[in-house]
């Protein structure tokens, strides 16, 4: 898998990065509280690959892969974290990419939520009242859910 | 990728496993006092894949790609872990597809080791000290060997 020049080669490794994100990779729809904001909230989704630092190589390939992202160093827990926040690339080369080759664990669900919101986000629905609050029902119904620093009622009842 | 029963399909599921275990998995080589061996030390190979249980499905698909191994709760850390400890299995199963199939981070160096100790202790070398002691020089070579009991130096000076 050195060379991935042909159709066949960046297939294989399209259904590999899969695997690999289904395994380390995290999609996440997260809120800040934005005053400027209309609705009073930012809608920030992201996909993110976290990896030790020793194996960076395959954090390079997967973001080469993709043609979009940032590799950043997460200082936290001293790994580094390839991450898309950019709604235009999430759209248009991620989401494709997971429709095209899915994962098989219970994550392809959150990947679904994910897409849902941001297809959503590209209509400008996260910016009003009434298409934010079912972004908010669909992003609490994503695992990892139990982390998040607003319970979902917190932010239902701000709007 | 519901069903794998073409040889395409089966290769398409196989690099997404590649990719799964690059992420998830651990190819490991312990050991335990044995007084009761020549060299007073079991070599143990293993590979093994953790999941949180709510996620079960993909280690279910892993587990029949392979056609080996066990699923186990593992009660320290509340996951699911898909275990392969059998030197058969290891050598027949799990060697080949790694070689057909592989990992794309330093991973791929530790299982390059991982089975170079193995094929040694198919040929017996684990029981006689001077096979022994060479697979203690390879097996502390593997990432993760800080986390091990033994050093390398205390498993030496007891030969």
């Amino acid at each position: 898998m050195e060379n991935y020049n042909t159709p066949a080669l960046k297939r294989e490794l399209s259904r590999y990065v899969s695997g690999y994100v289904d395994g380390e990779g995290c999609f996440c729809v997260s809120f800040s509280k934005r005053g400027k904001l209309k609705v009073g909230w930012e809608t920030k989704p992201s996909l993110s690959v976290s990896q030790n630092s020793d194996r960076r190589e395959v954090l390079d390939i997967i973001q080469k892969l993709f043609g979009c992202g940032f590799i950043r160093r997460d200082y936290s827990d001293k790994t580094l974290k390839y991450e898309i926040r950019s709604l235009e690339d999430l759209i248009e080369k991620i989401i494709p990419h997971f429709e095209k080759f899915p994962m098989i664990s219970g994550k392809q669900k959150d990947f679904i939520l994910f897409s849902d919101i941001c297809k959503r986000m590209k209509n400008g629905s996260h910016l009003t009242t009434e298409g934010f609050r079912k972004i908010i029902q669909l992003a609490y119904q994503m695992n990892g859910s139990g982390k998040r620093k607003f319970t979902e009622s917190k932010i239902i009842s701000t709007l």
